[in-house]
């Protein structure tokens, strides 16, 4: 993985992929996937991303004013279809079951997850419960931000040049995913 | 284009596709195009939706308190570019301009944009000032959905059974943008 310029960071999620959510507090951590997710500003770099009040992530989240947010590929597919339908309440060992491993990010130590395309470090931004509490919706700045060299270089991904499982995936619902597809141009705009 | 369930309108947005945001008030509309558009809730659904305060859409949004949300398609790449990049502000004549043709939602007024793939009309939640204020971020609610039924129906994308120029589009930055590719289906959770 390598640096994400925290300008670009917004890049990393520009494209409307499914991610997943990481947290931790306490000796306690889980990882959630989460289609709700959005870029918020662009420098300094803020997401919103929407976390039910009901989940261990969202516990997790509140009480550390912390979190991770991943991009994760084709090859992950299965864990991240686990990863949102198990709940780490019901299961202690929701990360080994979903064969989900993580290294601590460097500020925070929140979870980033091995295998993800791009990984992010955020810290929630104070003052923002009026959102959180009705509307279940989380806004973080974003602290820290990687990407794998393979398919996101110089601000830019560039899935085209790279295997098909490193695309990001796009959630419909159920299980069904799409993979991100091919490039399309658009005429520059004159006279704007 | 047919009615789609409004408990299904959150899967016009949940794969995270780049959006057209259409306006209107005291016989001012615009439409612009923008990336930083999410679900927010399923029922009633709910979208949030970054509008920059510096915006023609956003003093008609704000006048108004209603919107729509367009999910345009690859044929429509040059006009996402075009209504992305001109400035309602500047161009009184935009929408002619950008080659965009417009019908009134039923409810609103709204414009919906013709050619799109989805078309939502939405109204703002009332006392959300807080977070459009700082955070330049819409919350609305669908009162209205519709979608081709080329590529969306019984609630879901196919978009793999239709012209590749009907896919949706994914900007990543600078008029580059990604199509959506191909379906990717993951293994039932068990034990969740």
């Amino acid at each position: 993985m390598q640096n994400v310029d925290l300008k670009h960071a917004y890049r990393l999620l520009n494209h409307g992929p499914t991610v997943l959510v990481g947290s931790a507090h306490n000796g306690r951590s889980n990882v959630m996937a989460a289609a709700w997710a959005m870029p918020l500003d662009f420098d300094t770099p803020k997401i919103a991303v929407v976390i039910d009040k009901s989940t261990l992530t969202r516990e997790l989240v509140d009480a550390s004013g912390v979190l991770s947010l991943c991009v994760p590929c084709v090859a992950m597919k299965d864990l991240v279809m686990a990863a949102g339908g198990m709940s780490g309440k019901n299961h202690t060992d929701k990360l080994t079951r979903c064969h989900i491993t993580t290294q601590p990010a460097p500020q925070t130590g929140v979870p980033l997850v091995e295998g993800s395309i791009a990984q992010m470090e955020c810290r929630v931004l104070p003052a923002t419960a009026h959102v959180a509490g009705p509307h279940d919706l989380i806004l973080a700045e974003v602290i820290g931000a990687w990407a794998d060299e393979r398919v996101f270089s110089d601000g830019r991904w560039h899935f085209e040049d790279a295997p098909a499982e490193l695309r990001s995936l796009h959630h419909v619902a159920g299980g069904h995913f799409y993979a991100i597809g091919e490039p399309v141009r658009a005429l520059p705009v004159v006279n704007a």
